[in-house]
């Protein structure tokens, strides 16, 4: 397999030759036509509206084969080591894929373990929404807390609030998050809930999460303190590894397994988010989400770019990056339900891709992963968009859309829907940001050429939202593989756990940290 | 006044000469206890780990004299005319501090007037509370739903959260926002909300915001459809200025009064926060907050830099961005209850200084306003640090922390409590990002030399709370004057609302607008 470095290989080289197609002369309806790719799950993705032409396309199909991107990912899904730092394989596409071939470890076969976890989250989750399982003062359970941070909170907590308003009636319980190891944020969450109705679900690969232990503790205080009699053993589960000190305690009412071939950031559809996405919202929705991230992925093996929309994002993404120099990506999903989509993005991107050494450790002379951010549209236009049509630096933007709204609540006012309203400004933005608009005010002046994307459908759906992320967990792998870096693992995290463990155990013996310390009260 | 631009002036000049400092070496306990400025409300502000020594500091006092920054912020309390795209005064502080002059428009006192708001708001509140004032089915209120957008929404909603635990059981009423014209937004609140308690704050100063206007519409549907015996005009009030079409109109139960001299970005102290966070949590909450507010603006008069600290911070962030080259900054309090504090400081920084012409409409040749992002820590360190530690690009942070929680409900875990994790980790990761670490292992290897500072206090309490927000106000505007714009119109947003309406009423001659319409459905 290639693992040269991206500014090493000759398409790059020959890459940076072209000029970028000019945004501003270039939109066409037939370009919108013709640049449109299919995902899984009736989404599809459009990059009319980047500064690429066929011979750009040309030289990043170039690329892509260069550097093997589809083989990498074949790779990946036959269990090759892919996180070489840590030395292991990378199997989250075996939580919803139907792998070709078998991969065991240890003389387990990976594809069953993850989707025996399933099956036995979703017995589980039959036995709580039939109250064949109650918690222990006799309550049906109804709201189900995850505690757990980063992979084990980010993904969940988007994915559900991306389904809850689909769920409507049919939502099977309300779910909640804790997350940060401030006390305040489990005090603002257990203060409102009716612990007597409540299952948690402890969520930490290690078993060792500094945050999700300390806020099991509290959790386990504000119990007992509540209610002497509820008994929280009766009331907690657990999402861990097998190898991990909970997997074995008497603590949980049950525990469910992943292992350590499916990063944090990679886990939402493991028994990460399958244990409180089944809870919430049953078996039915959870399985058609998996389907449409594995047709996604599916597409992701097509070898031609003009076909593999998560592999065409990411060749552009880095003809923007590393060609036209644009540090940052804005992800602007027109759609309320997806209102923390963007943070997870934000880990998914940031955590694989920002690094600056190769896969072997070498330092690299380009840029890789650019800062990701983004709110819903149209809040956005109120708040930040300012900057994104009239400030100094271009900001590429990726636009999501759906054609429909997931609740039945919509009304015409001044002869249109809400809806209608909602796509009318996206529409607008993609084009005013594209083309621009001369004025003699040069305070009114658009310069557009400003590039964006757009990943739409018909609606946030099970089946899209699935679609939708593996279109981003495949595209930051692809990238990962044309910056040849590992994308797998997060040594950047580690020295702050190192610090922090000085402090707190008085060992430090660097005095700005303690005069730190102490201005913070420690 | 000096309203030259920044690459003019002989002071910036003068700082491109010098070498920045190296964080790595410098951060000192010293120098941690030297670089620190009181704000108001208890807060103070701690730049040690940023890249300053005593000659840049000298050469950006310099440059704050000679672009006169402390005298232009008095032209503003003097009320002239400092948003010149629009011919308008900038009076937003007002709202909350003693002038020294008397600001008079058409008439008007212009102090005496928000005053004057603020305490008929507080009036109207104490008949809700008391029940003097009940829902038209006799119902006491119990909730409180603003609509409004952009401004409307994201400093309220960032202020709500912030105090919603400080207030705990003393809370007077839930508040609620809805925002998006994306009609899941509303139903999502809709749906879940008694609205024979709830009392809605439609907000919008021309009274002709088209998402806000929506979902009132939104709102209205959903009272008749679920009681037809609930009369709206007694569940509404207005928050509008004095000549919009909604002040007038019979369909609310009160209106309170804004106008065109304080921008929606920087209303958060006016009748835009007021009303919403008056309602939440009672006249005295408010006041220590504005309090809080109006000693931190008062410390922005200072000519010396070592003693304001916005000054400071806006003259460092400048020279982050226009010496360094930085273009991103991340703001990350170590405080759950800020959750969404960051997503207004991006409104206020982006859309005031997202700009590429000065203040007479002429192009910029240098960097204006960074972009902003930023989630809580602890939950960002498993998301997306690692790109801030071992990225290709450096990012400039901004923390924030507080020695206490908010709610008395921490719990003392192996002989810490979870405060004191809060903040070794806040503490690490300064120390972390400035010194890095070597190691042989390239992967494991932390470069340091990141930038950061800490804004920092006692408790997130309300006067804390206002003394973060007028710091950030202020900082913006110093900017604002260090770039020579203007840093109070958004013309940047025009340009979508102009293409969004064309094709609404089907005007539009654009083919690539038609098509991309009708891809999503339009």
């Amino acid at each position: 397999m290639n693992y040269e470095n991206l500014d090493k290989t000759a398409a790059f080289t020959n890459l940076k030759e072209f000029s970028p197609a000019d945004i501003k002369q270039v939109l066409t309806a037939e370009r919108i036509q013709k640049m449109d790719i299919p995902l899984g799950g009736g989404m599809r993705y459009n990059y009319a509206a980047q500064p690429v032409n066929e011979e750009i396309i040309n030289a990043l199909q170039d690329l892509s084969h260069e550097l093997e991107c589809v083989e990498k990912f074949k790779a990946v899904l036959r269990g090759e080591i892919m996180n070489p730092g840590e030395g292991r394989m990378v199997l989250h596409h075996l939580t919803r894929m139907e792998s070709e071939n078998t991969v065991v470890f240890e003389g387990k076969n990976q594809q069953d373990f993850y989707k025996k976890q399933q099956k036995r989250i979703e017995l589980f989750a039959e036995k709580i929404h039939s109250g064949q399982l109650k918690g222990s003062t006799g309550k049906m359970f109804k709201t189900v807390i995850q505690i757990g941070i980063g992979g084990s909170d980010l993904g969940p907590r988007a994915l559900y609030l991306a389904l809850k308003g689909y769920a409507g009636d049919n939502l099977k319980m309300e779910a909640r998050f804790i997350s940060n190891v401030d006390p305040d944020d489990a005090a603002s969450v257990l203060g409102d809930t009716d612990l007597e109705s409540t299952l948690f679900i402890l969520v930490s690969k290690s078993g060792t999460t500094q945050e999700t232990l300390a806020n099991r503790e509290l959790a386990l205080t504000w119990m007992k303190k509540k209610n002497p009699e509820l008994d929280p053993s009766k009331h907690m589960i657990a999402v861990t590894s097998a190898t991990s000190p909970l997997a074995t305690s008497d603590d949980f009412l049950d525990s469910f397994y992943i292992d350590d071939f499916i990063g944090g950031r990679y886990s939402s559809t493991s028994a990460v988010g399958g244990a409180v996405l089944t809870l919430a919202f049953g078996k039915e929705i959870f399985r058609e989400f998996l389907q449409g991230a594995a047709e996604t992925d599916k597409k992701a093996l097509e070898p031609s770019i003009r076909e593999n929309a998560p592999l065409m994002d990411a060749l552009i993404g880095v003809y923007l990056r590393n060609v036209l120099d644009y540090p940052i990506t804005a992800i602007l999903p027109y759609s309320q339900a997806l209102v923390r989509f963007p943070a997870h993005l934000q880990q998914l991107d940031m955590e694989s891709n920002g690094k600056c050494v190769n896969r072997n450790g070498e330092p690299l002379s380009y840029k890789t992963g650019p800062v990701i951010f983004g709110e819903p549209g149209t809040n956005g236009q109120h708040s930040f968009y300012q900057l994104l049509h009239q400030g100094t630096d271009v900001i590429p933007l990726q636009f999501i859309g759906f054609r429909k709204p997931q609740q039945n609540t919509d009304v015409t006012i001044e002869g249109t829907t809400n809806q209608t309203k909602l796509n009318a400004n996206l529409t607008a933005q993609i084009v005013a940001f594209a083309k621009g608009s001369n004025n003699s005010n040069p305070n009114k002046n658009f310069n557009g050429g400003r590039p964006s994307s757009l990943l739409y459908g018909e609606k946030l759906t099970p089946g899209s939202l699935g679609a939708l992320l593996s279109h981003y967990e495949n595209k930051v792998m692809f990238q990962g593989f044309l910056w040849n870096i590992n994308s797998f693992d997060q040594e950047g995290v580690q020295l702050g756990k190192v610090l922090t463990k000085q402090i707190l155990s008085g060992s430090s013996n660097d005095a700005a940290l303690e005069t730190l310390g102490e201005i913070l009260g420690i």
